[in-house]
């Protein structure tokens, strides 16, 4: 767990982007979990992007469980997206609808959509209690009482180097 | 618009990756999300990140509406996160989400909170069709008619250079 580049940051979304956040990484993930891509000359081909990036952030992926290796009918190697890969679908989703408001000049180049009726998915910030939507302004963070164990344990990690 | 990392993609989270997915980019927005940090030496001494990377990463905030420069009272120079910048909030909590499930051994760190209420926020994927909560694995991705108007833009762009 060394070297980990936020690993002073006590924080659940600094995690998710030590695994999904490096240049690409993104990007092959919503390949697998959309568009069902498995294959390394696909990935490649769709991304144009060099090979062995692509294959560093494959590795990585399997490494960290959110992908698994199969060997295909064709003995093509096939990157097959775990459960822990396919929940990365709503940071995915964050991201374009962010992307749709705010640089899409010409409309959403693709939408999201419930499988099987077709409706259009939205993405929504609900609050238990009023047990209604909450309007991004509104929704505050606070920290637990989780911080002060990672907090801990990140001084002890980082103090014995 | 030359040079994109991303550039060939028609795609809405490659554009929000473009503007908020380098190294550092999105712990210094949820910095000033949800912490209302303002200050490159608050931003600095929160992330331990180098001097020179936080100037270009704040300045890059700024040149993409973001965030705007204020002098404050202090003659300090504040960097005020815009509505823009606001909106990435989802994106933060999606990657939250993300790590507290598969990368949170201790429990969350942090939480998200209606502000007023109290109340727990979740994040939820809504269907407009069948008014309710869609599953991640039953949303799927459709190309919409855009996509082509993306495209022919990205191919002129490439060709060009």
């Amino acid at each position: 767990m060394l070297g980990r580049t936020y690993e002073k940051q006590a924080c659940s979304a600094a995690r998710a982007l030590e695994i999904a956040g490096e240049r690409w990484s993104l990007l092959i993930l919503r390949n697998a979990v959309f568009a069902g891509m498995t294959r390394f000359t696909d990935f490649q081909q769709s991304l144009d992007i060099a090979p062995n990036i692509l294959t560093k952030r494959l590795e990585n992926f399997v490494k960290e469980g959110l992908m698994m290796t199969l060997k295909g009918e064709s003995e093509h190697l096939e990157y097959v997206v775990t459960a822990k890969g396919l929940d990365f679908k709503p940071v995915i989703i964050a991201l374009t609808v962010w992307g749709d408001k705010w640089a899409a000049p010409n409309g959403p180049p693709t939408v999201y959509e419930h499988e099987g009726c077709g409706g259009r998915i939205e993405q929504r910030l609900y609050c238990r209690t009023c047990q209604g939507d909450a309007k991004t302004k509104h929704v505050i963070a606070r920290k637990t009482k989780a911080m002060a164990v990672y907090r801990e344990k990140i001084a002890k990690r980082v103090g014995s180097k």
